[in-house]
């Protein structure tokens, strides 16, 4: 049995986690089936199984794997069809693509999602969000959380994958790979929370459409939430 | 007989062209000689052979080429020893990284650099400088050069790789490979301008610096500008 724990709001079907998305993506990809196992951010004990606190965990018949570059790592080692990370070079510069598109994305994508993700968790999980987010930021939610700065910066962290998809259908080349993945589950957290920085029209936007219509077709459609979030706020 | 034309300023010794650099990096890594051919900027005709007008240029031995890209992958192809860009999906990442590490320094050292390259350049070469770069950039020199700006860019642009570098040598991983050079071109566009926006002590620097001396170790000492750049200019 292939079991995914990833983090959902209050309404377990409702799936946000851009980290955990990328597995969902991977996983589809390779073909693979998977019992999700819904989980709250502070259900902590029912991935100690793990040997840490973080999802996505994949339990894959017995071998217990974490963190969304590990488990795509595993993932080709364990079944060999149709790379996500490939191996030598082509892995080591995914990493690295990885590393500089979630710089260009992270920030401006976090500073327009907090008022979501605060409304979308269940009231038991607050607390724990509110803390950790904050230690983390260095300061409270409500100083950080921008949606129209955090929009302007999106558009500008794009750009150069914007000029990019013009030029070919995907990150990494005519077929969607890893370095796909890894960035799309990155927008999946946005479009689950009801939001979309980017235009529909755009490369970028074309982009996400594809990798999106190619998962629904064989997995259905993806939950979206329904969030009234105040303008200016 | 193997020759590289490429960009020369008012002295013929002094390279400054980051694309005519990452192909030096490039015939260097790949362990091939070279006859430099310095040209001017209005030394149009002595390229002409290319069907083009930009450097660099390698003729190879008959085989002309152009694009710093086109003859990484060309030297890949014909000398299959030490891959710069690889083949498949290493390739296609290695092209995306290109891209995405452009975006982040190219702006940031031309507002750098400008005076500099100002000051270097064959006087017949000005006018030429001067009505193409800013036909390309849309306002004068003097608007767009902003050398204290451009260091503050730089910065933050670079910050990534900075991450990135502290966690493995090179770009490429254990090795340095066709997306260290890719960057690095760009680099020692400042460095031979007398100008260096990254600190000794960062990883950047340090890994600027272990490509650097791998170069001089087998080609000998790189020609630095003795600029005097006005402050606040």
């Amino acid at each position: 049995m292939r079991e995914l724990f990833e983090l959902c709001g209050a309404d377990p079907e409702l799936l946000f986690s851009p980290y955990c998305w990328r597995v969902r993506l991977a996983l589809a990809h390779k073909g693979l089936d998977w019992q999700s196992r819904p989980i709250r951010f502070t259900d902590k004990e029912l991935i100690a199984f793990s040997g840490q606190k973080l999802v996505p965990v994949l339990n894959d018949d017995g071998e217990t794997m974490h963190d969304s570059l590990a488990i795509f790592a595993y993932l080709d080692q364990r079944y060999v069809q149709r790379p996500l990370l490939g191996e030598g070079l082509a892995a080591e510069r995914a990493r690295l693509v990885e590393r500089l598109s979630f710089h260009m994305v992270r920030v401006p994508l976090l500073k327009i999602l907090i008022p979501r993700v605060w409304q979308v968790i269940d009231p038991a999980d607050r607390e724990y969000f509110r803390s950790s987010r904050e230690k983390a930021l260095g300061m409270s939610l409500e100083a950080f959380a921008d949606p129209q700065g955090g929009e302007r910066l999106f558009r500008e962290g794009v750009a150069p994958l914007e000029i990019w998809l013009r030029e070919q259908p995907f990150l990494d080349g005519q077929a969607p790979g890893g370095c796909d993945y890894l960035l799309a589950g990155m927008l999946l957290w946005a479009w689950c929370l009801g939001a979309q920085p980017w235009a529909d029209d755009s490369a970028l936007g074309a982009w996400f459409t594809r990798i999106l219509q190619t998962y629904e077709a064989t997995h259905g459609p993806i939950k979206r939430a329904a969030i009234h979030v105040e303008e200016n706020q």
